[in-house]
């Protein structure tokens, strides 16, 4: 009989007690699937005490995980600890290094230190598999490295922040201000005391960069990845973006255009009919441009203990059932070295909303700045305070009003420039508001 | 070096063509992913004269494909035929007898001879796989047999026939009957000459059977899945689901219940919220709920030579890469025996919408009827034909009107019954139309 699969669970957490729950609930299952027994042989935390509800009868406890890493009784280490540096990356490496199998749900270790990661993973001809590190419960990783296998990816784009999406969600159906939803989802543990790493879209470019790398056969850059969060945003954009046939959302977008990639994370207006637009509250969604399926999207949950555990044990099925993957999906000399595009170079549609003063021509005066420089302009949308313009014999109220521009496709170069030349007529009262608008 | 991949290409209709252009087009990638050199080294067809715009140089031209199946310099068959018996089976069949690994997107087959199939591929230790069978360029057949592998699925549900949603989205958008749409999606090539076997649900119902037994670990059961199609789909009820708060898709459901799983393809009403409601089109689309990852919904082209090679070579690059697993995601002997539901005992929601004879009283029978049953009514809807109806003093046109409900969870049994009675109580001007409703 072959020999049993042995694991070593290095953070047992929310996600390292849902795995160990998951492995014993589905032994059975996993032992047909794999045609082995998968075990857990060993586990490492920092709090040894806690009652985590978990029984680990026979389960070795190292309070080093890097012990742990190295231990005889383990295959394959699951790291769960997280973050980019310290014992999480001593963990992976210590394990990579002792031949063992690593499975991760560490997006930031992947980002920052993917390729020589990968590079050990190979050279020791061992997995390094990474599932849970990108849109949770979802099987994106597999769908982009295995099952689009035949395609010639060109755009790859998705909701990967469900804190993010969350704030958006409570935003646009309650009207309400970014701080008093970024309160809640903090109540609700949907977003932590330090909100920054998610709401200003850091998160979500470490998940894209892991896409981007595989989608695209390139090294994996995260620090080639614009970024831009939903801090920002204000209710007013969330309703401007109905009207106008839009939904707004925090997007990781990673596009092959002339001489690269594109990776940017944004706030984006979406059109309210795509799949994209319906995903609400703090679920992801991936959707993947390529040459022969068209459009492909992933809908389901991004975090939460069972839903990551979920994609670290099908990474440790793989794994177990001999199925060894090189980490971005092929050998990391194979991969194509980054390709930067400056986000000055993006071309698209824009939403602009000016905060401008109320007076005659200042309509005309942004109309000109667009069109000196053949930006063409879609749709223009400018709401008065009907009540204090009826005071006025020429219906304005004397307070700045928002204008807002719908533009064609352009470069975010050009629409900048258009911007400041705006701003320097004295047009404004205050600064612009741009997101960009991401199509089908 | 490794040696090289070699397949053999039976059936060059639309996607056997894609598959071979689609084999040379990645030819590099394939290497970089799977560490081998895949190449189409023979190919077989009814009609060799015919131009199909493949470079088939040096490639070996079988009249037979049984002899393709056999012949030595084919590593792989990839059957593209089509159909359950005859030349498709034959094939399949020497190609696994000979220790060939086979790549199909043949639903029918593997509906029908699945099981003794898998056994024969198991026999020899090849592969026997078939993601281009269900849902055309969606991995699904991936995410439920690798993805999800730490997770108990409750149900999985899903538009998987293109031609059938095709004419649910046309009936709805433009008012038109299914007559009318089913000639346009002929004349469009979305549609066979004889649609039966797209539009009565059989179709669905092999794609179903497969889906059912790799998330279930039940050996495969075409034949006890309940059908039916949406023949009898009439404008007023796209109409009133609108009304109502849902849209009627055509949908393939396999669900854990009590005693076994539950099978069944027919029209159901799905909440407009739903992610499902909003695949529209030929598109496909698959929702899987599972205790780990909740639920997890697939969007993408459901058919299509391209979209349809996709899924193959995603096989392809399996294979090749030594990824054999077994073909219901475990071996035969652990499936378990088919546990069949009549659907006499499903229980859900019903909308009945009932032609009766415009007469006072009418309502309340019904309701009596109804309630007799212990059936609760959610909603009703009564719609009288107002120009008729004004001529008469007390509203009522003398003409037969529709009256729809929507009923909270009952068995399929008991709504008959109350139908049943109903009917015999004179109250009906024709026969009551029944559609599930299928709840997130």
């Amino acid at each position: 009989m072959t020999q049993s699969f042995r694991l070593g669970v290095a953070g047992l957490g929310t996600v390292g007690a849902s795995v160990v729950r998951m492995i014993a609930r589905r032994s059975e299952a996993l032992r047909s699937m794999t045609g082995r027994e998968i075990r857990v042989t060993a586990v490492s935390s920092r709090d040894k005490a806690r009652d985590r509800g978990l029984d680990l009868a026979g389960v070795t406890w190292f309070d080093d995980p890097v012990a742990l890493a190295g231990a005889g009784e383990v295959d394959c280490v699951i790291e769960l600890i997280g973050g980019a540096e310290g014992p999480a990356k001593a963990t992976v490496e210590a394990a990579l290094a002792a031949g063992k199998h690593v499975v991760t749900a560490n997006k930031a270790l992947l980002a920052k230190h993917g390729a020589a990661l990968a590079q050990a993973a190979e050279a020791r001809g061992v997995a390094l598999a990474y599932e849970a590190s990108v849109a949770g419960g979802i099987p994106v990783i597999k769908a982009l490295r295995e099952g689009l296998a035949g395609n010639t990816v060109s755009r790859v784009y998705g909701i990967l922040n469900g804190t993010c999406n969350y704030i958006l969600t409570r935003m646009e159906r309650e009207g309400l201000t970014f701080e008093a939803c970024l309160k809640d989802a903090q109540a609700l543990g949907y977003a932590e005391a330090d909100p920054t790493f998610d709401v200003e879209g850091y998160d979500t470019a470490h998940k894209l960069a892991i896409l981007t790398s595989l989608a695209f056969g390139v090294e994996i850059d995260a620090e080639g990845v614009s970024v831009e969060g939903i801090s920002a945003i204000q209710p007013l954009d969330l309703k401007m973006a109905e009207e106008l046939g839009y939904r707004i959302k925090l997007l990781g977008v990673a596009q092959a255009a002339a001489g690269g990639i594109e990776q940017r994370v944004h706030p984006t207006m979406v059109p309210l009919s795509s799949s994209i637009a319906q995903v609400m509250g703090v679920t992801n969604a991936v959707t993947i441009d390529a040459d022969a399926v068209g459009e492909l999207t992933l809908i389901g949950p991004g975090a939460g203990g069972e839903a990551t555990a979920s994609a670290v044990v099908a990474d440790v099925a793989d794994v177990a059932a001999g199925v060894l993957r090189t980490t971005f999906g092929r050998p990391s000399a194979h991969l194509a070295p980054p390709q930067r595009i400056a986000m000055q170079r993006h071309e698209g549609g824009y939403y602009i909303r000016l905060t401008v003063h109320d007076r005659p021509g200042v309509a005309a005066g942004v109309a000109t700045r667009m069109a000196e420089r053949d930006i063409s302009i879609e749709s223009i949308l400018q709401r008065r305070d009907e009540r204090a313009a009826s005071k006025d014999p020429h219906g304005r109220s004397g307070q700045p009003v928002p204008l807002v521009l719908i533009t064609y496709a352009a470069t975010e170069g050009t629409i900048r420039d258009a911007l400041e030349a705006i701003a320097g007529d004295g047009l404004l009262a205050e600064a612009p508001q741009l997101i960009r608008i991401e199509r089908e």
